[in-house]
């Protein structure tokens, strides 16, 4: 619904995404997640999306998340949008780090996204600044659809957030210390007449924040289960940064994306004390945690549409009785996440027979994961696309070994590699 | 909102119900609840309902509900209809097997549904193909509406789905063994020319899945009170399968609408050990449960417009400046459900003078619950309609008595009787 | 949109309010919140906002909320709008008690609303008569948009309600005692011919209840923390009234808001004990609490509009091309609230070293808080505000002190004053 003079908008889209995993080799007696995995359908993502235009300059969003059995906010904000070079939104949305994030969750190449955009806030809420400007080559400029602007030429953004934990969507924040987060990114050849690079864009993001006595995340397999999860009385405190270093090539059919991330926080294993008029905070232990996880994924439209950023547009909309197919995409991934040994640290006295894990218990987090990936996708049409994924992933630690009398033992071993099949129906619009 | 051709259309509809529940008789000193039960006002379901279709042939559903104090998902599916007696439907919606349950809430005769919907899932997540064909006398074929297609002739559905849990509606499964649920329904004199049979509708639902270590559901009573649940460390584990013959007869303003329902499951008493590297689940007791229910209401137009499984169109909306008075409705119900005795079974050692209830234990879970009710349903115009209904439920089993210490005793006793007037105002369109 | 006749109707609304908070000389090390408040973001309110008309006579609205990390339904209820002095809504909505509860939440002039607003409840269940009536002056009769019909010359609301607790909003009340709410509210010069007193508005609105073993609120500072919480055993039980005497004037760009707040009600410390067929309620200790607040708000549009109590609309919206700059409003608040100082009692034996709190424990729960604020408000336009204000609030009681083994003494101690400096960016249409 629109306006005469266009400067009033309101628009409703949607996405349903219903899931299917199946897990292979799941019922081994040794597998560490005991009798096997739970194969089942899921709503992945359910979102009704409200968004609109007022004033002609400022542009606001609503969309909440119905799946997974939670009704939460993913956006809400503002964006005051007068000047094309430096636009401010407010508000919850995306954390301008990882790239992988920053794709629509409706135009994934797979079910779920590669490791490193777990090691980054997936929404965060503060205000940013952002802005995008014309290449040597463009002459008009387009006013793009998104807070991240994935730009003619060259688009930043610069925010100032509450510093949401790993992978994590919250609303309230536990710590003081507030984070910047900031990208960059930039189609250096959009424009220049050399077809092959037109669609390569290179970027870079980061954060840099200092929180205190904050809660810790946990991360999860292509499978959707739990591999890593902190001590119950570590938590994320003293400075914390991230380096996402990030590109994408689009060619054609063909298309190829990747990141790399490095993360460093502070982590430390406290206690509460009351003294004075209140509860105070002692730190027990501490440590440096250095993590790191790289993504590529590489893709081909076997039907010769243009592969996107955006996701595909078939030619022809699927319509059996016109013997017209869609378009069928190909793709291939691999992945890689590897926590810092560090944190399995056992900081119990020399000599005791039972280890103290201050951080993290190697016999229920892993040390790195590895992934690879193939699947195929159809798109019956630019609203409709049907996946199917095999995930395999192997890992190093992550697993513990009970005695005959049920109590777990010293021992750490690697927890059994994951085989899921996955599939995906998926409506947006 | 629809495209010129009518290939895309997107549809708002929602309804909003508040109901008022009045306890008689509820302060009696020996009722098992206490102190008596809460009468109160609840917004017994609020729905903003997102539907809509896309390239003609894909129609997609999203619908939360905020009623009862919590936002939960009900729907979100795409239908491919592709072809009119096989289409394909993925994603979270009703269950293909009780009758009453695939009525429109908004269409309800009484407040709450009989006994026999309690007996099955309400929502379930999975991939359902479903379809409908024409019969002797038909000519035209109409698309019908909704997934389930009350049919001109005859209609099928059949699919996979997690198996939620009985009267269930949750997103994250914790069993492997999918189920399988399946309907079959016709109208079987539709176009013959008998007015009276047009509008008889026969039918059978049922359901065979084998969960394993999977939650046990609770059943309540027509004042949404608790009457039947599960000892905690009980699953239900095994083979389970249900049937559901089913029938409706809409003559003018006559109406008639019952089924039958018969579930069997296995029931274990489980707990969980730590072996090799990690938990197993060990089965104590089992058991097989038979439980049945039956439902049989009744209802007539006083005002003489068309009864309908989709409800009452008033021929003259409500207008107390016109003397118009919307149309009136009378109603009758009976409905009963029995648990198996075997499930209230004492495994303590013969001899022992405090009981085991290995899977439901007597004094808090009933027997067998039979319930009428009588109403008046008064529908202002098609959107608007105020129901007033009384319930009266008589329980076997299902109470405990306590000693003058506080100390629940072995005693087993009736329930009191469960008299309830209630009453909605509902809006829906 | 709209039917052709204009009976029916269907709108989509919403309201976007992303707040920051920062806390002045929150490091005290004496402060009784510990190592200091957290600075933060959060999204305060987040609605999309369904509401339309059927068949003329009928309105309707569904309004969730999705801030401060949950999904909760606000508003959802049908209007019977037959009779203009006499009108039926039931469903859930705002109680018709206090004032400045009943102004909208985009409209605020402070960021959180002052005190006697948290003795009433936010949100009620029930059904509710309302109706206004024309004065001496007017000719024309409009029909005015929302339930409490902040009319031209004189309204009414009187209902039957849960009786939810203070600054409540829940859904499943837990008492059988039942609350009538009013309220009567008049413009006495509407139409007269006077310009300094056509805005000047006054009524009185009240509740009378008996809740039994009904939950217990919190009540929070200007800075969103708890500052008084009843001990864990009490309830609110016994008769309640409240009587909210309230006014506003506004004259031209000048607008002043206040109201008084007297809340009585039994407050008793219960526990349950199982006797005969099931549990019963029995109280300990009783007493009756009156506690009162009273809020004042002056404020002034500096850019000459009108100032009212639906906000500013800006005689030129925000556009930084053409110069304009939108409103701007000043305001300052003094808001009070005071809690009756028997709810502090000791209950101890005398000469018992330790003391026993029945109903709230002065170390935690303070006994009087005094507000002052000041704000700034920028209309860009009529759908874009952006606020800025200073709260601070000092306290009587409500803190402890730990001696150093970490133990609370019997000492009770003021709290420090929280200096909160809040910003909000809020977009609502």
């Amino acid at each position: 619904v629109e306006s005469k003079d266009g400067d009033f908008k309101l628009n409703f889209r949607g996405l349903v995404q219903a899931d299917g995993y199946y897990f292979v080799d799941d019922e081994d007696p040794n597998n560490v997640n005991g009798d096997g995995l739970v194969n089942r359908f899921i709503m992945r993502r359910v979102r009704p999306i409200f968004s609109g235009t007022l004033w002609k300059d400022i542009d606001w969003r609503i969309m909440p998340d119905f799946g997974m059995g939670a009704a939460r906010l993913f956006d809400a904000y503002a964006d005051l949008r007068y000047f094309r070079s430096a636009s401010l939104a407010a508000g919850k949305f995306k954390a301008p780090i990882s790239l992988e994030r920053l794709q629509s969750a409706s135009a994934l190449t797979f079910l779920e996204r590669g490791f490193p955009t777990q090691l980054a806030p997936n929404r965060d809420i503060g205000a940013m600044l952002h802005g995008e400007f014309d290449g040597p080559w463009e002459t008009e400029s387009t006013r793009s659809y998104n807070l991240y602007q994935f730009p003619e030429f060259l688009a930043y953004q610069v925010g100032i957030f509450d510093g949401t934990v790993n992978n994590g969507n919250i609303d309230s924040p536990t710590t003081d210390g507030k984070q910047v987060e900031a990208r960059i990114f930039a189609h250096p050849f959009k424009g220049a007449g050399l077809d092959a690079v037109e669609g390569l864009g290179v970027g870079i993001g980061g954060s840099w924040g200092h929180p205190n006595d904050s809660a810790t995340p946990t991360y999860a397999t292509a499978g959707q289960q739990t591999m890593f999860k902190y001590a119950s009385a570590a938590r994320i405190d003293g400075t914390q940064y991230r380096i996402y270093p990030q590109a994408y090539w689009y060619w054609g059919p063909f298309g190829l994306i990747g990141e790399y991330a490095f993360s460093q926080a502070g982590v430390a294993n406290q206690s509460t004390v009351n003294t004075g008029t209140g509860p105070h905070t002692v730190t027990k232990y501490s440590t440096i945690e250095n993590d790191y996880a790289w993504n590529v994924t590489a893709s081909y439209v076997l039907t010769g549409e243009d592969n996107t950023f955006q996701g595909v547009r078939p030619r022809h909309a699927f319509n059996p009785f016109e013997g017209k197919w869609g378009a069928w995409q190909a793709a291939a991934r691999w992945t890689e996440i590897a926590f810092d040994s560090d944190v399995f640290r056992n900081v119990a006295k020399p000599g005791s027979s039972t280890p103290i894990y201050a951080f993290a218990d190697p016999r229920q987090a892993v040390r790195n994961a590895t992934n690879w990936s193939i699947g195929i996708n159809w798109w019956l049409n630019q609203n409709v696309k049907i996946m199917a994924d095999y995930n395999q992933t192997s890992f190093q630690g992550g697993g513990g070994v009970y005695d005959s009398k049920g109590t777990l033992t010293n021992d750490v071993v690697d927890r059994a590699t994951e085989k899921v099949f996955d599939t995906r129906i998926q409506v947006s619009f």
